[in-house]
């Protein structure tokens, strides 16, 4: 991919290792750094299409595995693809599918040609090649898409990351080879474990195929936090400067704030959707258990600084009633909060990278987030800003 | 009650025994007929407060028992009362509990003194009043509160019926023994099941205490839908003429249509957010089923003619597919538009009336709904009009 419209990334500041820049899609401009919310079956869990431009999202991710199998991506495609699906007009990223066929298919078999698996909803066989990924990609219609890859799992031995990334690497070259569209862009991965010799390998070789973007896989899944950042310190400044990096998987406000600092541009997890179905929200004192018995009396909103509806509306003491109650109202109101507190995050962020500031302002947000002296590899990881 | 502010309610227009009015209220007027959307626990289930004022609500009911019960009346009162409490800031009516009393309190016993039970939650023996239910409905601060009542069981016979109702009366005047605040108005409850004699005790006694307006009880709890249309076709005209008529529990479509023609002002009902949450969407043409097969292929919305939310973002086949995939977001979007169905049909109603023409609008109407001959309760209903 070249850096022309509809595609372009424009870096705008910079805090040391840590970049805000505007990265641009034909259905418009996303200010990195970026959390997306995660639309696995095409819709945030809980969340209109509406609420997510209110609370400020600007690019959300759907799952090409979950939509191939229900409702079909011929389906999508009829309705102009994930907007017309969804109702959500902006920017979508779809992944490769790669990741769920190998941890939510059964009896899964990965072969040079592709990985054959048998649907998590009825059984059926199916086959997931590199082209097929993108072809299905193409019918979903997002802005960005990912090439095929293996998320292998944690722990795993070189002997088994080398080749799995070597074949990764030759599904990308197979992605390349599926005709283009022209409105969307395709973004590489680069695996490799935590083994920075074997990522090094993964890295030059995706680099070398001049891709739109990168993304950063296999990390989040097990690992510890001392490794998971000290594979990403490695890789993130390894990757061209001028296109936007990835963080697949990676979404606590902790991850956002340190992964932001090493220089990533992009994020996605249900974590947000996903502590709030469970009655948590999300403050920069940490997350507060709504289900807890002090909650239940007190009469202020989750977080008196926030302009979410939620906050606007609702005091602590109701939604744990909710909770209780086991209303419908309940996860979508919480999740509805934290989407908003981890997009006010990136902002912040943002503005503090404009002020090339960062790392003052993620070391005082870090003391109070952590309620102690911050852990050893989010201080690391700021001080890169 | 006088007729004097903040209550007064106003005659707009008449067609035949249906009438359209204004019931003024000190957090806002609401136009009648009016169906009130049912927030048992303080939430409508699914729909956030800014929902509710965008579908048209005016006026919602909450639940004195199960409120009571958890988080308890008092947290309800620190909050200021229900709109405090709920976040949304319009008028309220509470019923009295003793429907929920006698339907779910456990090892319930009615004595004249009030009703003993267990509470459904943690088996805790509560005794409830009818000094105790307008205290609550106090502390509550609902616009409008429901005397403490029995609602027999059907089928019961008179030698049942005639000393509950009776019992009804004296608790009645209980009720009116406790204080009033000036910023409630009190309905009384007509009761006596299917039987007009009963009825007209029940009627008579109880229209004589001058209450600020007077529901009609007892319907809609398994009897056949002549037999209650059999006596609320002779109940309404004999309720008086200058207050506002509720008929509790009830509001299926073509009920909203029937009652309306014989002259009932106010509704609730839980329908449209169960149906919703059952996958059943709302339309002219009766009730549409988005787990059917063939909703998952339709490109377009629920009711073209809808300005819901849900009409405006989502096809049919992508509310089938949320269902499918047990998403959040189906019965919140289908609610949402049941709702929105049901103050439209409210609205079409009053439009009839002030036109005078409620009779021909609603024959023409039915004919689209039953597709086929309405019933024949549903065409004598609507001849009053």
């Amino acid at each position: 991919m070249s850096q022309e419209a509809p595609f372009r990334f424009e870096l705008q500041a910079h805090s040391g290792a840590a970049r805000a820049g505007l990265l641009s899609t034909p259905r418009g401009p996303v200010p990195t750094p970026c959390f997306m919310p995660v639309g696995t079956r095409g819709s945030v869990k809980g969340i209109s299409p509406r609420e997510l431009r209110e609370v400020g999202s600007r690019l959300v991710l759907a799952n090409t595995y979950h939509l191939m199998l229900r409702p079909g991506e011929q389906l999508v495609a009829e309705h102009g693809g994930l907007p017309g699906f969804t109702g959500y007009p902006g920017p979508f990223l779809t992944d490769s599918g790669g990741f769920q066929v190998l941890s939510l298919g059964a009896l899964r078999r990965i072969e040079e040609r592709g990985v054959f698996f048998r649907s998590h909803l009825d059984g059926q066989p199916v086959l997931l090649t590199p082209e097929r990924s993108v072809q299905v990609q193409q019918a979903l219609g997002a802005d960005l898409i990912m090439a095929f890859d293996e998320c292998p799992p944690y722990p795993a031995e070189a002997s088994y990351l080398r080749p799995s990334l070597e074949r990764t690497l030759r599904w990308l070259e197979r992605c390349l080879q599926v005709p283009p569209k022209p409105d969307q862009a395709l973004f590489g991965i680069v695996q490799g474990g935590t083994d920075l010799e074997l990522r090094e390998v993964s890295l030059r070789e995706t680099v070398a195929m001049g891709l739109a973007g990168y993304a950063i896989g296999g990390l989040a899944v097990g690992e510890s936090k001392e490794e998971m950042y000290r594979t990403l310190a490695w890789t993130a400044p390894r990757l061209p400067g001028d296109r936007p990096r990835y963080l697949m998987g990676v979404g606590h406000p902790e991850d956002l704030v340190a992964a932001s600092a090493l220089g990533i541009d992009l994020f996605d997890c249900v974590y947000p959707t996903r502590t709030g179905r469970f009655g948590y929200a999300l403050t920069d004192a940490g997350r507060l258990n709504l289900r807890s018995s002090a909650c239940r009396s007190q009469l202020g909103p989750v977080d008196p600084s926030c302009d979410c509806e939620t906050c606007r509306s609702f005091s602590r003491a109701y939604l744990a009633h909710l909770i209780h109650a086991g209303e419908l109202l309940a996860p979508r109101a919480i999740s509805l909060h934290n989407l908003r507190y981890l997009h006010r995050l990136m902002e912040r962020v943002r503005s503090a990278i404009a002020q090339g500031a960062l790392r003052a302002w993620a070391e005082s947000w870090g003391e109070a987030y952590f309620g102690a002296a911050p852990p050893t590899w989010f201080c690391a990881a700021v001080r890169a800003a």
